[in-house]
């Protein structure tokens, strides 16, 4: 029978091979004192097994706090866990009950981190995945062989209608690909959504009858599921091709439900992961976490940036774009969203570890607050990466481009 | 203009009023440049305010490993902050990507976590609330001046149909109030969803023509969106009284969108909460997070036990069912579901704590593995917390109770 694999990187002051198998009991057949019914053959079909064990290294402190324990070490591990498909069969919200669930409660651990998982083949049977993914996304607004270049709409939150619909024009007019919501701007009192959503696919329909290109707006429709429904189907209606969802504060069930109708490519924004990943021994890592999101169908996927302006560190924000361009289950592509403190100046550094322009790079002050102004902060973006394919540094960048001379000159620290 | 108050613990290695206000910044109208349309006024109307800071204690690490700075101690505060309705009306994703979005990433605090909110009263007019919360959970199963009784499925996974109906019969016949599928059961390949409800409420429904009592039987019916409609429309075919739902896997929307249905009581599993709480400085408290459940609609919500088999403390077990029973918007009734390796040992020290019996009490290795049979388990839970109520000890309880004391005698360590 097929099974689920996932790994954790666990820590635990107690012996490791017991602690597992109680982590195996707990996610699978056991309790905390044996029943009547858990039989030998319902265990042989239906408990968890731990596959393999990896000691790592060992401190004299727990890393979460509370669980310290008087002359005691506290031994990591990477530990191999895995089910039969029969357990739950191709439900997301139980296999993620199963992987995640009460395991984060355990006692033996004073630390665990969901690092990745596999599910077999058959998933692709009964998971449609991303329907537009990188090549659709690109396609949509006509960028080819350079990353999609996008922004953000700041400030966050308070522009009226008509400021942000004329913002758009002035950042279409600059040459963007991309534009999208900021993920605190819903409905705002000054900025209803159906009207926003009006103002700003007239824009982009105006420019698109005028040039061809059909710039992606990615409006922030998280909500509940009839309001998400309703405000997906008003985009549609005005011709527009992209839908953001907070994936996170809108849940598993509800984004799958969006995704699931492929019409309008879903932007996953993922705010509320720090708290999912900020440390070290809790939470989960991003290469299970971005397999999750494809199983729901989410076309682009937040990954942050190389020098961002939050806590993670350029390796982390690596192997989250590597971990995103890698196939799953043979495909079930996704966009790495690049964001975060971006104005160009990263590109030579992200091109240089990832070797990819498969990316969506978003710039929000980058370009608003260029000192030549947007389509000039546009402009210095599509140079950075033209010099970070060309393999030229920062500095031979800024030699050839005014624009992005002018951007190091106002942004890099 | 009303205003969303919300309260965090945060810790940073910077001036704590230049990291509040960044925090406010970030989670309203600013970015990592001033934009050009951030005007004063918009500021006034959209930007977050930081309404009180409390300095508490200082530390020489970091709480959240990876932020150290050579030579900088660590302070710990309680912040305040308070953003206007208009921001985001009345979308609780939206509520949520602002409370609990972006934040936990910024580089000024190497600890955050949510501790509680305050939402104006208006939200009543916008958010239905648990349909049957305490009241109307109890009445359901006929169950007035004492915690209703429940246990759990076990093996949590792989019993027949056949046999989870068997031991539903048994369960019931030993005086049960309320039963539920374990988190891991979904639809299991010798358990499917559909022919497991059948069976089970031919056994409550024969109970009931009986006896008059109705045994709430809580179904897992977390899902995706149609699946689980599809699954809530046959429990009430079948005429059950409830549904359960993995809250933290389905997530927020999906949840509310079954909760709103208003026809069966809604049962919250918070599974992979330890995720989201484990650490003292990451993530959210419970006093916050059950009024997240209860804008949802959620009737009973997990609370973990006293001398429960995971890592909370009592302390924090005893906050919980404490926020629960505080009335939020004037109602919005929640009914704290206890459970985690309870037997009836702990009825006494959750009654001297709480002094309530507005609880599910949840056993399940604690019924089923009782010495002298089931009926016994359910008999020793009953005469528990009667022992409690009558402000016995656990010893005068066992003097006075045989079943009682043959569970003190298996399972108190």
């Amino acid at each position: 029978m097929e099974r689920v694999f996932a790994e954790y990187l666990i820590e635990t002051p107690y012996d490791v091979e017991q602690a597992s198998a109680v982590l195996a009991g707990e996610q699978s057949s056991g309790t905390f004192v044996s029943v009547p019914g858990e039989t030998e053959e319902l265990k042989k079909r239906f408990a968890a097994r731990v596959e393999d064990i990896q000691l790592l290294d060992v401190s004299d402190e727990p890393s979460i706090p509370g669980g310290s324990i008087p002359g005691k070490k506290y031994q990591k591990a990477r530990v191999k866990v895995s089910w039969s498909i029969e357990n739950f069969g191709y439900n997301l919200p139980v296999l993620i009950s199963t992987l995640q669930g009460n395991l984060y409660e355990i006692t033996q651990f004073t630390g665990l981190k969901l690092m990745d998982f596999e599910v077999p083949e058959s998933f692709q049977n009964y998971f449609k995945g991303p329907k537009f993914g990188i090549k659709g996304s690109k396609l949509s607004c006509g960028v080819a062989d350079r990353p999609m270049i996008g922004t953000i709409i700041k400030p966050s939150i308070g522009m009226s209608v008509e400021e942000t619909a004329a913002l758009v024009k002035s950042l279409i007019d600059a040459g963007i690909d991309f534009i999208k919501d900021d993920e605190l701007m819903g409905s705002a009192a000054n900025s209803p959504f159906d009207e926003r959503v009006k103002a700003i696919m007239k824009v982009i329909r105006d420019n698109e009858q005028k040039t061809g290109k059909k710039v992606m707006y990615a409006f922030n429709i998280s909500d509940e599921i009839d309001e998400m429904q309703r405000k997906y189907d008003l985009i549609k209606k005005e011709e527009g091709s992209c839908a953001m969802i907070s994936i996170n504060s809108v849940g598993l069930s509800g984004t799958k439900k969006i995704c699931d109708q492929g019409e309008l490519v879903i932007h996953g924004h993922r705010n509320g992961w720090g708290m999912l990943n900020r440390h070290p021994l809790l939470g989960i890592e991003f290469p299970a976490y971005q397999k999750i999101q494809r199983l729901a169908g989410v076309d682009q996927l937040h990954v942050n940036g190389i020098q961002n302006k939050f806590w993670e560190s350029d390796d982390s924000v690596v192997t989250s774009i590597k971990s995103c361009l890698k196939p799953f289950l043979g495909g079930y592509e996704i966009l790495p969203v690049v964001s975060s403190g971006q104005w160009g100046g990263q590109a030579v550094e992200t091109y240089r570890r990832t070797q990819t322009t498969d990316l969506l790079y978003m710039a929000g002050g980058g370009i608003l607050a260029h000192p030549m102004g947007p389509k000039a902060g546009v402009n210095a973006l599509q140079q950075a990466w033209t010099g970070a394919v060309d393999g030229l540094s920062v500095e031979e960048t800024a030699l050839k481009y005014p624009e992005f001379a002018a951007s190091v000159k106002k942004f890099s620290k």
